[in-house]
């Protein structure tokens, strides 16, 4: 699998509406064919960060969600609520395999 | 769900067995009724960096887990191998729900 953990900080006054525009982002997302999961996690100590889980089945599927218009609404609705640029991590499965996604 | 990511850099010299002893204990947890899911995963750019993503139903779940024999012999064995202490952060999902793990 292709996962990618994106890190992404929000200005504090954005938080809520950050949370709202992401899991309609993700509603869509884990429909595409190409995505095995797409979860948004907060830390229990940290309410302004977030980390988004993307488990793509290939680095195309990736490629393809970049494509999508709920993809393209969500980074154009949050690029003004983060607090400093997103980062993100690329990572392959080595438990459990391609089968436990 | 009670989620923690742990970051774990491990000595050049036992990227294979920490690898190894890491999907051993990965196998038996997934086991555990209180766990729902148990990644290891590695960044494409860093072969000496893993990411264990442990997913338990409540924080009860991960006690538990800290009592199991295969868990005791995975951290006992470890210990020597990581370059540094490892890390963890806890986090809460906010997508999907608990009935998507």
């Amino acid at each position: 699998m292709f996962i990618v953990h994106v890190q992404v900080q929000v200005k504090p006054e954005f938080v809520e509406a950050f949370r709202q525009a992401t899991i309609a982002n993700a509603q869509q997302s884990v429909k595409e064919p190409g995505i095995a999961r797409f979860d948004l996690l907060q830390p229990a100590e940290a309410p302004a960060h977030f980390v988004l889980v993307e488990v793509y089945r290939t680095a195309e599927g990736r490629a393809q969600h970049r494509e999508t218009a709920h993809y393209q609404t969500w980074r154009d609705t949050v690029a003004e609520m983060m607090a400093e640029p997103r980062t993100s991590v690329t990572y392959t499965n080595i438990f459990p395999g391609d089968e436990g996604w």
